[in-house]
């Protein structure tokens, strides 16, 4: 039995080398990759995938798994290695239903489909990235025809990056959220207390929003020996292994608020994978639970933490000195400022209040792709409608409209709900750590911030997947999701902002 | 037919595929990978190099290559494939030859050598580094047995690197080479005009240094389309594919010419790889022929375009204008300093003409390891008698002796006659060119260089692998390989130099 279990591992362990090569493949072609190369770069994340792939999905691999479930055999395990047999099961049943050759035709496609899309987007061209994307859904349909329909077809897809969410949960939890959130907005814009933001659109110099980022990095936990900083069009985070985890910024010289915010939001990410116990490393485990509750990570540093007043009082002295001539303004007006709530076009640029907005638009316009049948070229009119309804404002364009996000190209259809569920289950744990540690944004105002990511580390970072994400939040805080945290801290804070 | 040879191009595109993943992890760890993170990529490199090698020694394989080898069947393949198939069954028969369970070993002892080798030179204790050292010969020792000896034993090492170069060869190159070298290195160091070279090691700012790196690549011929630039410790050049070839070099804030030269250096193997045939992409035909020509277009862009007057006469007043108060004596002075001739220690300082002897010296003692079956334990001594007689000069210890180079702990025996198989090939070449582009120097001093690299790329560059070294080199120059080139070329220029 030793020695299947071996194999298993031994396999397991292979697997991961896959993608630990396909993670870094994929971070160079987005952090400056020639050009000239993307054509065979895309046929070597092909190959690689597919091999991957076959491994992954190789009889002798299921063989080894229904040796180590059975009952006595899986008692003498240990946690590890039963939640590794669990979780690769799934994986197992899951991929072993997609023919490789048209898993890895899917891959080279949504590879190239990326780089057509980022020229479709530069010029608002729906028309050039529609094939692609009409391709794209076909697939997808192909895999969830193959996969099997439990629910609504879009529910097996949800599965894949929240386990175990549904259509019905979120439309409950959405839709919950949504009917608070509509009348909260309007209040807001009707508020006579609008922060002035003009003073964070000046000339804000690369090299001091750089050197700032780093500083800011060390201050809230990230280890430098154990990952890098780096520039990319979108930002993002990727944990190679918890020894290398990479982030990636943007800095916009007329704005100081994107690099800074998007820095803390990415660090959000790496903390995480850099605090994965050291016995899942080289496991398929070693990695978040689920892109909801990696988010949450993410958007618990950017906007509990980073967008608080405390944060702030102790932070903004720092950063004044990194750009004297253009932050005059008391800290109070700052805070504001970065707290401004204004219906937008671009879900990135989006405040923490009505980003939620964004997310529902793409939730609902999956749903309508994959259980109604909607079709490609139907998307930028419906696109434009609901931006009307929930947000008041239309795209002048693709660009800024349909085209606006890379997900789609690469064929992360269920992906965007994750956005949202990590605003909530943030807010869900943010509320047990108050009451685990009163004194929190005591220790923010002095900058001791590591506490907290230590106690984020002991509830969350050190699992990994060793805990679905329905556990994990049941364990933290002694109830399964619940949209109100979310809400309730939301009126809290833009209560006292908008003075409402 | 139709179909074993699709098969088989798929499978050469399946190992290219890992070549180029394994290059990117390889030139990551070098640039800037985090150092946490190297034990997981080790292993990563180390199961992705386990992986390929299964591919590459699969019995399929064997069976596709003996359908393609059929006569009527060879036949009607184009060139490209009719060269893939030899090629392919060279590395075949090679590597199933090696029992995986001794190959496993060795690439375990190799990879652990290399870190004691480091501290073995850092502390100049060779006695630390001979068990391993011993055990490597041994190893290859073995292999020699398995592969089959042709010739002499050493030359079926040197097939490795240089296929077709023989001991009997060598012995002749260099012996011709050595003879006619060690009295002009003697008349030089008795001339009595000696350049002054202290102005040299002044403060150059890196910053400086890096936009006329990048200024220079751009004249020489560099793709940055299909290319990129970065740190590194030590300089090197990999070619993922030819729309992506990165190359490094090493800033030296004391002395300019290191990232200069270095950086030239590396842009002549780039500018190989750049401008390989595009039906060769995704095969393993897709790269340098040899180490020996790779080294003859890195040596010809830094020694023979790189260090001559007429490239200087062109860029130095850009250099100048870089570092208007370190470089205030004439071009012809730069000149003469940045080609100094001295007897030195380290092969990587060296110049030249006496990096030559450092080589020879090297071939020397490889020979006698495996032709003569001299052991670890006599190798410093014999080394310092070496350069002793060669150079003149004798290590004060083993750590700038016998232990500088990285090769031998790697098992890399048999690559050191490339260096200067590189000189010889890239004087060779040199002479065929100034004949059939006799305005070849006023083109240099016009600053003009895409006419030589165009030349190039229509000799060397385009056939990648589809030519051997020696077919390569008479189809160029109409001759097998004749070191009087290189003496000629160097005698020419260094009396001049030296006013002997």
């Amino acid at each position: 039995m030793t020695n299947v279990l071996d194999l298993f591992v031994e396999r397991i362990g292979l697997i991961k080398s896959y993608e630990e090569s396909l993670a870094l493949l994929s971070w160079d072609l987005r952090t400056g990759a020639p050009r000239k190369g993307m054509d065979v770069r895309s046929q070597s994340i092909g190959n690689l995938s597919g091999e991957m792939f076959k491994l992954a999905t190789a009889p002798e691999l299921g063989e080894w798994l229904t040796e180590l479930e059975k009952p006595d055999t899986y008692e003498g395990l240990n946690e590890v290695h039963k939640r590794l047999v669990t979780e690769t099961r799934k994986d197992y049943d899951r991929s072993v239903k997609i023919p490789p050759k048209l898993y890895q035709e899917y891959v080279v496609l949504t590879s190239q489909a990326e780089t057509f899309w980022e020229e479709a987007k530069a010029n608002s061209d729906y028309a050039s990235f529609e094939p692609y994307l009409d391709k794209i859904i076909n697939y997808t349909n192909q895999f969830i025809d193959l996969w099997g329909v439990k629910g609504t077809r879009y529910d097996t897809l949800l599965d894949m990056y929240e386990p175990g969410m549904t259509t019905a949960e979120l439309d409950r939890v959405f839709g919950g959220l949504r009917e608070k959130l509509v009348p909260l907005s309007a209040a807001i814009a009707a508020s006579p207390h609008q922060p002035e933001t003009g003073f964070l659109k000046q000339s804000y110099a690369k090299e001091a929003q750089k050197k700032f980022s780093l500083f800011i990095l060390d201050q809230l936990g990230f280890d430098f020996s154990g990952g890098r900083l780096d520039e990319s069009a979108h930002p993002f985070a990727t944990g190679l292994n918890p020894g290398d985890v990479r982030i990636t910024t943007r800095y916009l010289t007329d704005d100081v608020t994107s690099a800074l915010f998007g820095t803390i939001h990415e660090c959000g990410h790496a903390m995480y994978e850099q605090n994965i116990r050291q016995d899942l490393i080289g496991t398929t485990l070693c990695t978040g639970t689920s892109m909801g509750i990696h988010e949450s990570q993410s958007r618990f540093w950017e906007n509990v933490i980073g967008r608080s007043l405390s944060f702030w009082s102790r932070y903004y002295g720092d950063l004044q000195q990194h750009f004297p001539n253009q932050l005059e303004v008391p800290m109070e007006d700052f805070y504001r400022a970065t707290n401004v709530v204004q219906p937008s076009l671009i879900r990135i640029e989006a405040d923490e209040l009505t980003y939620n907005l964004h997310i529902i638009i793409r939730y609902e316009m999956e749903k309508l792709i994959f259980n109604e049948g909607v079709k490609a070229s139907e998307l930028p009119e419906l696109w434009n409608e609901k931006y009307k309804e929930y947000l008041g404002i239309e795209p002048a364009n693709d660009g800024e409209g349909v085209l606006q996000d890379v997900h789609w190209s690469g064929g992360a259809f269920g992906y965007f709900p994750s956005y949202s569920l990590g605003n909530m289950y943030a807010a869900q744990i943010t509320d047990t750590l108050e009451r685990e540690m009163p004194n929190i944004w005591e220790l923010v105002e002095n900058g001791n911030l590591h506490p907290i990511k230590d106690w984020l580390t002991d509830k969350v970072y050190q699992y990994g997947k060793l805990k679905t994400p329905s556990e994990l939040i049941v364990d933290i805080t002694g109830k399964p999701l619940d949209p109100d945290y979310l809400f309730t801290y939301l009126e809290k804070k833009y209560s006292a902002i908008y003075k409402l």
